[in-house]
């Protein structure tokens, strides 16, 4: 199975991986291979997944490879979004020894990462069962990389959240606390927001949700309720928004939360806590 | 216990947040607060650790505040490096309640990245006990964050490896493959690396440390070897280099491959897979 | 009367000024204030407006002089969305001659072109009357100023739509005629679009909109229709969705397309068309 | 008729282009394209106008269209600074629909302004008659586009005055007011200036011009004398220096002011000012 | 004596200065002051002159060092300028032992440049005597630091020619030649030549000289041409135009080509070949 | 001869020609050539060497080339590293006569600059003659230009010491006057100090000298030390650490230094002082 995940821009993703590269090259280039490897010495390798999980940052791999040299040619053997078993090939790469070299740990590092991240969404996407409930991201991405990461996720089969703090409204307990209240905060809200924006508000008890329904809003976060409380919640609501569930998210529990009837269940760890997918080149002969 | 690590320069840390808060900012800034909070109205916050670990990164939060609204009065209450346990409020901050609220994630995806990476590394610091083994990161860091988290190693007590191509040399398997030998790329590395630069290579088996040593190194690594090669190896280096073990690292095995006696003890893990760091804040009062 | 609009992140509004002026300073800096003007020379000016209408872009005039020189001293006369008359004063500035000579061009470039837009988009905001319609901005803005010009038709009283291509879904003909219909593209976005992200589609004709409120939508979008389509389009919706008007707005039209009933009326002329804001510094004294 | 503008850099141009694109797409790029468009769907449009002047842009169009993706296909069916009418078709494209799609309104927002701008001084190019007087633009640019602007201001037939404040001096009423004086401003940027920088001074009445032509410059610039002033100026001037008419320029007074004898005509409304070109893309077929 | 130089805009100085620190700071900044000079450490130092000359380049020094920490106090005991001998002190640095060491080396090296510039550029212009020539700088910068260099020239008493390709013409041999001559290229030059633009033509011969002169230019470049044919040509021109003399440009030359009676001298070497100043940081105290 | 110098990364050279032509082309490009020579023109030029030396430079040159117009097409005549005479061609360039002309400069100031660099280091190269020696740079280099001028030492047969701040240890006079003596400063950078960096430390004395060895350090710096004493300190560190002179080295001088048996070599004007080579383009046809 291969989730169909629309590709990220080029003019997005080629920067970031221009800066991890120059990140790593530094200020003299990789002084290893330049010394130990003859200009002119030609290699295969092939990244192979060791482990089992979603692969995802082919993209990213591909844009280092080329980056660094323009004449490596590179091959996909696994469509970004697959399912993959230890051992399965997912890119090849033929060209200079020397460039493959320089580019691998960058490629590998994108990879890493961001199959991490599609792999973890997908565990707690298969989590969820029959039942309808969306994995959904945060904002608790890793500083810099939230396009990446957003992508990762829609790559394990996940869906997110808002981007960034300008592209949709979500009041949380603290804003409410401040406003003075449930009612003023999204009355506030609503007057502010563009048409195309839409408005969450953060909700810790029945009460709360009471007088969410009574003023209006497009979606209610359930924060750290209890399962019994997320049900009544579900009744509560009764399609007048949509209800995503928040806080205790856990691949143990997710089966639980979705069973009552939310429309997303959203967590951090996804982005943040995700841990690295393990992939590596293989050489297979010199070219 | 707090590590004494000096702080990472403004130079290298504020662009990065600034990069950050931009990330999430996007074109319109932070719409929920400016429509929910009144522009005049103040808050106290505390930052306040949710776990057990090693805290870091609050010099990128404070910045991060100071970035969004330079008139916000911010207060450590912890060291970079300290300890803490859930509870502990490690920063106070004050001032106009939507500077505060616009700032907070991004301060706190540094913090709980950092500390995360802090925590992780101390907690295998530890494990090495009273042997002489030291815990170094390695290049699999995220993307763009280097300088970072090589920083969160040292704040958790840990040492570091490479900090990209150009600073060392480190001769794998695949430039020896390559090469066409131990030898002749221990040559050539000498011949071309600069009198300031050191020079390591990794070993698989004893034969091929045999031949190390014969040509000569600074430093060795130890690539996935049993815990008895291990041994072995120190044995035959006799300390005419130093040894770094590496492949297959975890917190359970750290106190044994410490006891082979080996220098260094290496894991990608400290960056590319510690889970974040909980933390969160607190308001305080509308001050 | 001032249209209460939060003003923008330093963090977005600071490099756009930081550019413009690295733009007019070039290699060498302003070698006529430099050569003509003695180094010491001190002036107090004031910025006036020279027509009626709404002023924006004072904030970025503030920091274009800070930039340029730290030691002026600016006083806001006038805030930001108020309306002015010919002759009123909206800024006062005064420290080193040459400093404000050199900020005077890119100061005054920022607030003609954002009042401009300001006092465009109140012109019509003021022609909607009594009607409920907002006047809404669309992406046909100035490559690079797309936030600035945003915030520019808040501050007349105007609202806004999409930022950028990323934050909701717009399906315009273009999209419907590749897609192969209404019903397949809306449901295709329903299914990629995440929770936060509202979906609007262009309707040509009473038959589409039929056809759009089958399958339903967040927001329709009427692509120059006549008054009498307008108004049975809005009585067919009749609240299901939001309603907003395009094409062929003008000032003199805008009464009677507020009149059918609809909730937006957008147009580019508010950021693409809008003649520039007249206003100067003039000379009070040697300060 | 075209006129004969040499193309700008696109070391200029394509980090301008990119800039926009980089605005649009935002964190997650075209999410409405993304969605609805099959990823293989290709097709074939083109860039019309709709209405009557002369066009400009192109370059900047073609390069958004590559940037987004480089296997476009662009074909020019007019050339910069072509005259045209409405349905004059200007540029074919060919290939990935969604990519089309994608970089439509960046490359519009481009040729509208740059058109707009052209079309505008064509007019007052045309406005000027058989009279010597050039149509000149100012520093009175949108932030961040004075290369585009500026040379959209050739395409149209106009010339250019200033680029900067660092490539020639223009001494205006508050340098003289400070400084002291005319002849003591004249004298100290002749001092300073180097010997590739031209210098012109602005004077408000005959008796400052006489001053002027004591001392010597290379430009005078009349600002906003009248119509009989500027006979007696040109008259006086007599060939010792350029003469340059300013304020209160409108299309139709030019013909008024060139027949005065002047050698240019500025006007800040060229590049401030300047409505929108009415210019779309009108979809074939799929391709 | 000290010239009297407008310094180099913040706005242009500032990043250079910031790019070279982060250059020299790398990925983790400065590892020895950081190790081995305590955190709390104070010192006081002086920057003092290793030699005679003029100095140049307190300004970027000055940046370097409140950069890289905001609390350093700075004294200039020298203005920009200023003649100074071996052992003059020229500023005054306090504060944190770490952070004087970690910024001395990017200050020394800007005013080790800036200053060598301009003490050869003194040299040169005191070469000149009475006569009236200024000694001016060309294209022939190094890469990036143009806007820098051309300051120093001026600080050492030189005056500047172009700062780029676009603030100029200047028709060299080449352009001549495919132009086919001097006189259509003079043509062209002033067809397309805004009206704040000079132009200057370079001539080999006495014989171009003329035809320059029957068709007029602002400037004329002899170029490399012998003592003789330069006064032939001060003659021949006659005040008609700017005489530049270019080419074989020595310090011991400088008086006799001066006495031709040309009006600037130009020579790449001030820029490109200007050694360094010696100039160096003595410890005076822990403050 | 050609020494055997890696080229420098595309990813780290490319921006900093970029940034050259960018910084030369201004808000206008080439006007000279624009206006001067037709469209279509179309040239051949060689570049070629007017001194003796080693060039160095090309790759940039040919980036130059390339960004203004990338149908430029470029043969290489000698290699980076290649010893040249007078007259010698290293490049030959065809293709349209305005693009060639507008990169010329910028071409010229990278390989003039680099191969000045490069000569220099091969003549010192040369005067070590047979002893063991080598020729090393210091951070006494041009702010932006780091990775290129070590480069150019590196291709003029030198070597290079720290590329910044970041990658080894040099602990100089001030810092062991501030730490408080030889030892403690030592003790210190070990404890510090990854295990793949280097340490070094400055020795003015040998009393000083055997305080070191005592402690131990991977290289001692002789600073300004007399041959009598550099020659004794070699023999007192007998092997126990690479021995490194610094200070008032010269060409003369060199031999006798090298003579001593000392290691390395190391001298600031390698960067900041070598002169310009002398290098031009010489039209041969129009192509």
């Amino acid at each position: 199975m291969t989730t169909n995940v629309a590709p990220l821009s080029h003019l997005i993703l080629e920067p970031l991986v221009r800066l991890a590269l120059e990140e790593d090259l530094g200020r003299a280039g990789d002084i290893t291979s330049d010394s130990v490897i003859p200009f002119e010495a030609r290699a295969k390798v092939v990244m192979a997944s060791r482990q089992e999980g979603v692969i995802a940052g082919l993209d990213a791999a591909e844009i280092a490879f080329k980056l660094v040299d323009s004449t490596l040619s590179v091959k996909r053997l696994k469509a970004e979004g697959a399912e993959v078993k230890p051992g399965d090939e997912v890119m090849e790469i033929e060209g200079r020894a020397r460039s493959i070299l320089t580019a691998e740990r960058v490629a590998l590092n994108f990879v890493g990462r961001m199959s991490g991240i599609a792999t973890l969404t997908n565990k707690m996407v298969k989590a969820v069962g029959n039942h309808p409930a969306k994995i959904c991201s945060t904002r608790k991405t890793t500083p810099g990389l939230r396009a990446v990461e957003k992508y990762a996720v829609k790559a394990g089969g996940g869906a997110n959240h808002r981007l960034g703090l300008d592209d949709a409204i979500l009041i949380k307990d603290n804003h409410i606390a401040i406003a003075g209240g449930v009612a003023i905060a999204l009355r506030r809200a609503k007057e502010n927001a563009g048409h195309m924006v839409k408005i969450e508000i953060e909700v810790d008890t029945l009460e709360q949700l009471k007088e969410v329904l009574e003023e209006g809003a497009d979606v209610v976060m359930l924060d750290n309720m209890s399962l019994e409380d997320m049900t009544a919640a579900v009744k509560m609501v009764n399609g007048r928004a949509l209800v995503e569930a928040s806080g205790g998210v856990t691949l143990e529990r997710i089966p639980k939360i979705a069973a009552t009837g939310v429309d997303m269940i959203s967590t951090g760890a996804l982005t943040h806590s995700a841990p690295n997918f393990d992939v590596g080149l293989d050489f297979r002969a010199a070219a």
